[in-house]
């Protein structure tokens, strides 16, 4: 009996999205890697850029050509924001399937997506199709899906977090915050000043209180659960460490009675990348370095209204490139585990 | 004209926050440092623990004993909470200033104290006339202050960004939210598993969230402000770097005709050591590095009803050792900036 | 056709190179983890300790018994010095293979090993015995060998470098100089003030110049390739990081007709776990981190008579666990990658 | 008696070296900033750009004119090479004294600057003049110096910690090595992928092996010393911290009779910022960290041939802006250590 494989091409295989999805395809063990995409290093060698690859991958850059990804069982896109939308519909066309990392197909409002993004969507037809891969939620859509918009880091971290609390209309939902530390790689592999060693290093700020894309991201999923709009204020901080992301949440809840714990726990018993932890132990990001899972405690500090849930996870990985290849696996009906079983790299 | 000069004595001068002192005084113009104390260190120099003081201080650590420290105008304790206690009485009976950095006398209802710190009260008699030494509240009562409870760190970045709210009567009191990100050196000097650099570096984590001694002694800042008991969460973090706090505030503001810039400027325009950024510019902790600075912005993002007040400082300088200084210059009426004029280390 | 499958015990499973050992061997595909041993963690879950676990590991912490480790096909030690000496004969004994990941049975001089380790040894008449586990040297005795004892970590990285030079004779042997810098997991996990974040993070030092335990091990490695005794002078640092480490190695070479890219290259074209860079591309310790590979350049700056080798390793997988399980891949003729494919986790 | 004050103009304030030039002018007490140029940044705050200088400098950046320069009566050049050169004839011509922080003066063979900085020599005639800046060497010279070149990072580390062997004939000169760590703020605040947070930290690597370009103007200063040529062999690594240079020096010295620690102690005697640590004690660069000290210690390992030398500078301070300064103060016949009291930020 011979094991399933897929073909998987990655276009945009040069920043920290891209060469986390090349970490982990190229020890999937129903993937073959068949392309990689750069329009600015082809002709170079994937591991030339990424040495921790060599041995591991022996490709080089090509051009990202509709032509050439149609050869592709999936096509992952690794890619700036307004990249995706402009080679999906023809990939889609082809009979490929495609899980877009970036934002393209996030957002079900195009009027709120260009608001907020800045663009005209090139292809608002398909975002009705498209298919919000996070898999506690969405895991059947994501079985036939064709288009999966692969959601944000911050926006797993805290709907997961938020969301045992919302389904079961136990938070006031007009009044939610979410404070948020992230890993400096959230911000991609630019050159750029602010996310130089020397700047960002030995200290803590918070950036774009004012309003951060992945707001409206989040408060989408949250009014779904919600049956209705939220009031979520989203303070997201830039921390002096490569990855992770540790969400702390802040609910009113007024229903003294409810076992959160117990809460929580069965709302995830069955899922393999969220992992409660025991009443009183509080979960840190490096617990999940490099690994899929999502970890999560909650508290109600001294048995008041406001309750307190914490949940982190590797941006790059279950925040991007990790929870990319689980809604592969849902797609092709592998194991949704294939290809995920790393532990996280502590210390 | 002679300069006036102040005989200062350090109890405690093996820990991060009694080094600071120390940093600090070497180069004031107005202090002679005639004792620094350790019980176990004593005998040794000083410089040989901390070899940055090499060429700055001739001290060896002696004995902490009352006889020898009352030839000191003013004894600072840097010291483990209980310690100071023991030793006060004799030294104001002696007529010797004291400037506790720890928590012996912040909290004035001596059964909470007890509580939350886990050991009797030494003297409780004396916990009406300390002063609660943050300066931008109890400047004047400061002056004539035989003995001064020096804020803890968190205390001091919570209060200073919530009390032009709080003063002003615009928050919703009964639900304020801190969450705070600490430097680990906050932690102290202690042999300890959870501080080591492999554990702590390249993560971040929430930690006390049940309850955290700090807790008691912002509400009470809160509540003289309020006239009243607020209700506060508080959620402390351990940040991946050596100093600085990260306070990101939420408050409820209904009011929307207020101009809240123009609030906290006008509160802290005679402050030196609270800088209000511009509109629209955030602090980071790196800003305020070794420097006695306190930088704060506020910010009500989409206009909605949640104010973010973020509040950064040193937790070794503005948050303990540099408060500290500053309630001694004002106690001996010296220029109230002496020996704090040192421009935070950026990068 | 069933795979064959391996129990393993892990004797001292609290420390970094014991969950290290956990962390790679519970996604080993031929391995069966029967056993961890810790005095001190007696009956707790190991996944409590180590959080990262949970989900892959569901064993609790044993006590050390002979008895119950002998259920065992092969038994780790990554216990402090002078443990596993003491129980090795028994184990050996009961027909079980061993191998040490401290130092027992690494120095084949008994005089030169007590006085080094400060201790008496258990069992000297077991050193002749002992394969020294490099398997870029010590394959074939690896094969059929029931007590390893693991290479430390700066002897990896600095033997693997001079090795090439050394065995063709190209080096002057008399003058060889290792500049090597190390995480500060190498240290441990014992609290200790020296490795705190506050102490170590953000500095860099040097540390036993006077005469550091690894220099032995180094000398007789290169003196067995040299075939005779050869002048090392070794200087470890501490780097600012958790992970890796980079051996700057300096050795007069005057030979300048000798291909050195060439040269490396063939000494370990079939060596599964060493990666000669291209020549001008030098390494960096992260390319491996948590992966169990070395990586290798070889420079002669101006052409002149130094030569100088780059290697760097994780001093947790190559210097420590990962050499461990290639140890036990090849005892047990297993494939020698299994388990060992993880990529390093870059960024 | 009024104190003497020192116009002094700063050129290119925009970059790491220039802000430290700020950061230690702005409270050196016998100082007036009165200019800080930028082309880019020219008319906006200074302290816009570097927050931690809000309250200490109240200029905004200008363009760089020689005809406003002129004011000066020193001007800083914390410029990319090949700036001050362009500018420094003029200055001088209008009396002004000038300081270069970047390597236009340091190398006295125009051949040999042109080849390692690919650019041509703008004002040649001026190199005979100008006088290397290493106070520990050049006092004499300096005092009455109308241009200093201020030494380089590396070159001030090595140098002080070779010179004493060096002067004293005992090194083997052909034969010195110097392998040296860097924190990232020695390649400057220019954004690029490589000092990024996410590639820098956690890792070491070496750069530059085959030929950096501090390695003539270490040569040349050795050679001085030395009466003769010497063979260096200079190997430069990036650490994963901000600041901080370690330089670890080897040289062969036969003579064994010669106590080193006594040579050292009194090479350095009266010189107010090289500090020799005493026997057994070794320097780390967190010691130095903001201060403009040089700590060095001397060990013979095992009493053999080779002595190791280690020295420890902040790059920014001893490296460039503090030494800068001390120059300016020995120019002006003001105290040396004026301004640059500062003790190291430990932790």
């Amino acid at each position: 009996m011979s094991r399933q494989q897929i073909k998987v091409a990655v276009v945009g295989g040069t920043g920290y999205t891209g060469v986390e999805c090349l970490r982990l395809l190229v020890n999937h063990p129903n993937v073959e890697l068949v392309a990689v995409t750069s329009r600015a290093e082809a002709g170079q060698a994937v591991s030339a850029l990424y040495p921790n690859l060599r041995g591991h991958l022996d490709l080089a850059f090509t051009e990202p050509k509709v032509e050439a990804l149609a050869a592709a069982d999936v096509v992952f896109f690794a890619t700036p924001n307004g990249t995706a939308m402009k080679m999906a519909p023809a990939l889609l066309e082809a009979g490929v399937r495609v899980i877009d990392l970036a934002a393209d197909f996030r957002i079900k409002d195009v009027a709120l997506w260009q608001q907020w993004y800045g663009m005209e969507h090139a292809c608002p037809e398909l975002l009705d199709e498209a298919v919000y891969g996070l898999p506690e939620v969405n895991r059947e859509a994501t079985r036939t899906a064709r288009l999966v918009a692969n959601p944000g880091c911050y926006p797993t971290a805290v709907q997961l977090g938020f969301l045992p609390l919302i389904e079961e209309d136990l938070a006031s939902i007009d009044h939610l915050i979410a404070d948020v530390k992230s890993g400096v790689s959230g911000a991609g592999r630019q050159a750029n000043v602010g996310t130089l060693l020397c700047e960002a290093t030995e200290s803590m700020r918070a950036y774009a209180v004012a309003g951060h894309r992945h707001l409206p991201e989040v408060k989408q999923g949250l009014a779904i659960a919600a049956g209705g709009e939220t009031g979520l204020t989203f303070v997201p901080h830039l921390a002096p460490m490569i990855r992770g992301i540790h969400a702390t949440l802040y609910a009113n809840v007024s229903d003294q009675t409810v076992d959160l714990q117990a809460l929580f726990e069965q709302r995830y018993q069955n899922e393999p990348f969220v992992d409660l932890l025991p009443e009183g132990v509080l979960p840190e990001t490096r617990s999940v370095k490099g690994s899929n899972m999502c970890r999560i405690s909650v508290v109600r500090p001294q048995g008041g209204d406001v309750v307190v849930v914490l949940s982190v996870i590797d941006n790059l990985v279950k925040g991007a490139a990790g929870q990319a290849i689980h809604n592969m696996n849902i797609m092709f009906g592998l194991d949704e585990c294939a290809g995920l079983n790393a532990v996280g790299l502590m210390p």
